[in-house]
C-alpha cells in the first residue's frame, strides 16, 4: 500500500458481508487505503466485548490495490485490536464503523458494536467514526447517506478530533435535510423480552423492546434530528467520568465514613 | 418477599458461582431482600453486550427467605434487562455487580461486563454499584472489600444517586488505606495479542496486554489510588455526549458543508 495515502481501517457488527460495510468501503475508497477487519459473523449489540475465553483467528478475504478485507472470528473491538497489533503495516489515520444496518442514537451508543468499533479507535488514540443508517433491512438503501459518509471522513481525516473523542453518525431513512450536530437523547427501553416457551419452559425471552424517548420534543437531540429527517452527528466522550459528583461524594472519603451509622 | 425491605438486584460477570458473587450477596444481605440473576458461564469481557441472534434461559438455583438466585444464559446486561422485564417482583431500589475478579479501573470501565450490570442499572433509573478486587485469582480473598461494601450500598440505597449516574468501585489487594474518589485513569493497552499458532495457522492470537498509565503521578486517578492501597470510588456517567464538540463542530451544519471542497 502506498505510504503517501492515508490508512483507513474499517470494521463492523453486522459482519463482513453486509451490505453496509460493502457501501463504506465504496464512499471511502477515494479517500485513502482501507483495511477491513471484520467479524465473520453477525455482533450486533456487541457494544465493547472483546474475546477473552477462547483465541481468535483472521484470514485475508479480499485483496486488491488500496483494499484489504479480512474476517475476523472476534468482536467488533477484538476486530479493530487485532488490526492494530497485527494486521495495519502502520498505524490508521482513521477509524471508521459501519455502515451499520439500524439506529445507534441515544442510549444505543452504548450496546452498540459499531460504536464499540469507533470507541476502540479512539481509545487507541486515532480519529474515529461510526456509521449507522435507522434501517435493519439487510438491503437497506444507503444512497443518499454515502456523501455525507464520504464528506464528513475526509473533514475528519484532515482536521482529526480532540483527544478522548469521537463520532457516532446516525442517518434517517428517505430524504435528507440537512446534518445536525446533536446530544445523546436520554430514554430508555421497554417491553424488552418476547416469551419463547419451548418444550413446555416457559423461561425462554427473546430481546425485542421499543425505545421511550423522555425528550422528544428537544430540538438539541439526535433522536429529534432523526426523526426530523436531519443526520445526527453526536459528539462521543471515551472519558465517562462524572466530574461533578467527585465533590458531591467527597463526605465518603472521611475517615468516619466506615464506622458511621 | 417483605414488601417494605429494599430490593436489591445483583449480577456480575465472573458467572453466578463465582467467589466473588458469594461474597457480595454476603456483604449485602443485611441491606435487604437480594435478587440474583447472574451468568451461567464466565462472561469478562462482555461490555454492555446484549445477545440478539439466539433466545435466552434462565432458571432459578437456590431460593432461601431474602434470597433468590437464578442462573441465565444471556449476558450481564441480559441479566440486568430480564431481571427487570420478568424476575423481579417489583422495581429494585438498588443494582450492584461484583465483586469481579480484577480490575475495573481507567479506560477497563469500557470493557467491563461488571460495569455493563451498572450501566444497564443505570439507565433503567436505579441507584446502581460496581464493585470490583484487582485480583484476577478465582480464590482471592475479598475480606477487606466487604465493609466498605456494604457501607457504600447502604449509603446509596439511602441517599440515591442523580440522574444517568452510577459507581465504578474499585479495590487494591492487602491492606486498605481509606477511600478516594476518583477520575478515569487515561492510557491504553498495549502488547494485547499472544500469538497462539494452530495446525500451522499463525493467524490465531489470544488476548492479553499490559495498561500504559498515561498519568501515572496524577493523584486523582482511580489507577493512582490503587497503586498506592486506597479504595478508587470512580463516578461514571451513562451520557457520553461531548458537548464541547458540538459547538466546535457546528461548521458540518452548514448547508454547504456537503458541497464545499
Amino acid at each position: 500500500m502506498a505510504e503517501n495515502r492515508p490508512l483507513i481501517l474499517i470494521s463492523n457488527d453486522d459482519g463482513v458481508i453486509s451490505k453496509g460495510i460493502s457501501e463504506l468501503i465504496k464512499a471511502l475508497r477515494p479517500l485513502g487505503d482501507l483495511v477491513v477487519v471484520a467479524p465473520d459473523r453477525p455482533r450486533s449489540g456487541a457494544s465493547c466485548a472483546m474475546t477473552v475465553t477462547e483465541p481468535i483467528h483472521y484470514q485475508l478475504v479480499r485483496q486488491e490495490p488500496g483494499l484489504l478485507v479480512y474476517k475476523c472470528s472476534g468482536t467488533p473491538t477484538d476486530c479493530v485490536k487485532l488490526a492494530f497489533h497485527t494486521i495495519c503495516e502502520r498505524r490508521p489515520d482513521l477509524v471508521v464503523g459501519g455502515i451499520n444496518h439500524g439506529d445507534n442514537s441515544a442510549v444505543n451508543v452504548h450496546y452498540s458494536g459499531t460504536m464499540g468499533v469507533v470507541i476502540e479507535g479512539c481509545l487507541k488514540g486515532v480519529p474515529s467514526i461510526g456509521f449507522s443508517l435507522c434501517d435493519h433491512d439487510p438491503n437497506a438503501d444507503f444512497t443518499a447517506a454515502l456523501p455525507y459518509v464520504r464528506r464528513i471522513a475526509a473533514t475528519i481525516l484532515e482536521r482529526g478530533l480532540p483527544a478522548l473523542t469521537c463520532l457516532n453518525v446516525n442517518f434517517p431513512v428517505g430524504a435528507l435535510k440537512g446534518l445536525r450536530l446533536c446530544q445523546q437523547t436520554k430514554g430508555q427501553w421497554t417491553n424488552e423480552w418476547e416469551n419463547f416457551a419451548h418444550r413446555g419452559d416457559a423461561n425462554y425471552f427473546w430481546l425485542t423492546g421499543q425505545f421511550e424517548n423522555q425528550e422528544p420534543d428537544n430540538q438539541l437531540c439526535d433522536h429529534w434530528a432523526l426523526d426530523n429527517g436531519y443526520v445526527a452527528v453526536t459528539p462521543v466522550t471515551v472519558d465517562v467520568t462524572a466530574y461533578p459528583l467527585i465533590e458531591s461524594l467527597s463526605f465518603m472519603a472521611d475517615p468516619s465514613f466506615l464506622t458511621e451509622d
